[in-house]
């Protein structure tokens, strides 16, 4: 049973990687491939393109603060944004299970546009296949997204050097939390509601940043330690995060605490975490907290010399915690 | 029971157009998404891109003459060609049920991959999902692909007009076929494969014909007869098969006698229907010829003023019969 797919090989953590690394790179092999972003760029007749894909599977598909046809849309808005792409164009592949009832198709796809609209982004192009009732789990979404590069964005994690700071918009583990709430196994209520957000409004208002950003990530799958981790994987640097300084609302950690679970693995669908040259930080947080969606950002940590290819957690008590891929998943289907 | 999705929602029939006309277009309103048309054509920076996408839910995944992978690639390969566009880039989303074998999913993406080299297109991005045991079925794929259009491409159903002939490249309904062949409950030995391939080089072929070809549309879903429906829909002009014309191999035939299908209603997954300015039609299928995947061209009918919108078929023995719509799927999951 051990040469099989695990739901941990799509939790972003280390299965998804070697998933990756010894499978998807050697077959698929070409140099646009690049694991670490979240879009690939190509070149189309002298323009450069920002081109992503994903699918959401969330179970179930309606939560605090969004359902799966606002999360299609915001999740490939916002890989397509931390290329420092404006997104323009979007797909939309459905897989339905047979018997899931069409108001309910209605709801989302009305959910989908209107996230697509207030984003300003246009869905082109479209798929439906239905299949047999318990082949597939109600209805799944697949979303691409085309963008075009902003001609003053030069986002490249080969640019991260030592000291440079680590800052994010806002709280963290709300989005995992909020679909978690709503699993009935749970068994108890929670006031979670996800932080599901299209962020490319938030990234045009830093635009006049974009040179000094080093590059953005954001930390969906695997959380805040596990994109960082993703990052800091076979480089020279390592990466310092302050515990004291990471936004996690009361509840969430209270969810956390009960429940055993790390804020710091936990999915978010509307934070950005911006790798940006120190001396300019202040001064990003500072426009960063004139928008609503980046009023609570802060500056979470920063890139180290030591120890290389790992991210630390200096706690609130003064030791440091190293944060490692996680191989179990803490919740699947989250996204 | 009845405002719920069934199978025949996605199988190209009338329940599909049902579902896209009043679900949803209404709501995603916008130019860009034409019913008609394979791909969207988007402007990005003042270049014309086609952009389309495809989720790929075929049972089983491997089938005489392909499997999964290549049909994923095949497909959305031919979705940007009929288009008149060179295709790219592919994105390439799985969603994987736990338990899948890693060999199976290598065996999968190594054809995916070879699919893509042979046809010059490269997979630029990915995601993978997975869900719990009994949540999906297998492997589905979902493939987005970006293409150019090429300049002499001016193909619009609006140009469509009486007199114009209609052109396949080679004999009908395998695909669905070799699939039907593979499923336990069929009981009985066919000899068919799959016509699964990727059409853009037949088309580049003919690149010097595209100022005179009107329209061009693979016959998938839905076969022969259910595309050329969508495409008389509400149009002022009606569509003549010829049957003697039509090549169906007698392998076909024996299958669609015995099992009471339609070859005019099999999907196909290597066919394209070209309408052309007659005066141009013979000259085009002796191009066509030279190419392995055009060497059994025919010209199959062509656009005549009555009945108007409506698709009927010249029978071999003289008869004329309609070809409608079909309601209820003839084969669900064949792609």
């Amino acid at each position: 049973m051990k040469d099989v797919i695990r739901l941990a090989h799509g939790n972003g953590g280390k299965l998804s990687w070697q998933l990756i690394k010894e499978i998807f790179l050697p077959i698929l092999s070409n140099p646009h491939l690049a694991p670490l972003r979240d879009s690939a760029i190509v070149e189309v007749e002298g323009k450069k393109i920002a081109f992503t894909t994903d699918s959401y599977v969330v179970k179930p598909i309606f939560f605090p603060g969004g359902d799966i046809g606002k999360l299609a849309i915001s999740g490939t808005v916002n890989d397509l944004t931390v290329m420092g792409a404006k997104p323009l164009f979007i797909s939309c592949g459905l897989i339905i299970e047979e018997g899931f009832p069409i108001p309910t198709l209605k709801r989302v796809i009305t959910s989908l546009q209107e996230t697509a609209k207030n984003v300003g982004v246009t869905v082109v192009t479209g798929d439906t296949k239905v299949v047999e009732k318990g082949s597939a789990d109600e209805i799944f979404i697949n979303t691409s997204g085309i963008g075009i590069v902003l001609p003053e964005a030069n986002l490249d994690p080969e640019r991260i050097k030592v000291g440079d700071h680590i800052l994010i918009n806002g709280s963290i583990g709300e989005h995992a939390i909020a679909v978690l709430s709503q699993r009935q196994e749970l068994g108890f209520e929670v006031p979670a509601k996800s932080d599901c957000a299209p962020l490319f409004d938030l990234v045009n208002e830093i635009r006049s940043f974009l040179t000094c950003i080093k590059f953005m990530r954001d930390a969906t799958r695997g959380g805040v330690a596990g994109v960082l981790n993703e990052i800091v994987q076979g480089e020279d640097f390592g990466i310092e995060l302050w515990e004291d300084e990471i936004p996690v609302r009361e509840e969430t950690f209270a969810v956390c605490e009960l429940l055993g679970l790390d804020p710091l693995y936990l999915a978010n669908e509307g934070k950005i975490l911006i790798f940006v040259e120190k001396e300019r930080s202040l001064d990003l947080l500072s426009h960063l907290h004139h928008h609503p969606l980046g009023k609570d950002t802060r500056i979470i940590g920063e890139v180290v010399s030591e120890p290389r290819g790992k991210v630390y957690l200096e706690t609130t008590i003064g030791t440091k915690r190293i944060l490692d891929l996680l191989v179990e998943d803490q919740l699947p289907r989250i996204c």
